[in-house]
């Protein structure tokens, strides 16, 4: 799996780390049990800190994402990964808020973003069917 | 119009306080033409860097939402502000492209999620209206 960091971008690497293995997971280009580098790997290979790979694996476990194994390494939880819980809708919110309120203030209705964000939950799809 | 700044959070000082303008302008608080606090009275007041605010403003006034006037100071865009322009559909997918993977590795449908996002909406209209 390709991974693309953008350093120009406001959004942090760790984030955005974070953001392409749920991908690489949503896609299905990373397989239930997959193994994934270890920290020092992924680190070396994409010019980055530990800690901020550290720091990405750390969120993807503690959301369920991947197992840690003490032997096997790092890899895509096996079993059904997360699920939406009330903490997860909560954060959803906290994250869509800013984003929908410019959208508001700009005119944009309600029709129209629900529009964008369908057709971005297409894509997902078929992505994952190709 | 109080301002809200969470230093604990992932979200940089600059969008925190942007956001928290754009939402003061939609939601009707700030009004147009309205004044807002210079640079350094901004800072102090919030017990920022001036670097941050000038980059806050240095935004909103790039998309259009305040004006930067040598005498008057900074004011709400007197006119209507800034519409949903190509730059701005392009930004929002890129803004909106993570949070629906992870909604969509999640196992949420589409409908779930747009549904999260017309509460939204209603929310700020009804706030508008308040």
């Amino acid at each position: 799996m390709l991974i693309h960091l953008d350093f120009q971008s406001d959004i942090p690497i760790y984030l955005q780390l974070k953001m392409q293995i749920i991908e690489g997971i949503a896609t299905g280009k990373l397989k239930p049990g997959e193994s994934l580098p270890s920290v020092r790997q992924f680190a070396e290979d994409l010019g980055i800190n530990l800690h901020t790979v550290n720091k990405t694996y750390n969120l993807l476990k503690q959301d369920g994402f991947i197992l840690v194994h003490r032997q096997k390494g790092v890899v895509v939880n096996p079993d059904e990964g997360p699920k939406v819980t009330e903490e997860y809708l909560t954060q959803l919110h906290t994250e869509l808020r800013p984003m929908i309120i410019e959208a508001f203030c700009r005119g944009m209705s309600k029709e129209e973003f629900n529009k964008i964000c369908s057709q971005i939950f297409l894509e997902l799809k078929e992505k994952g069917e190709g």
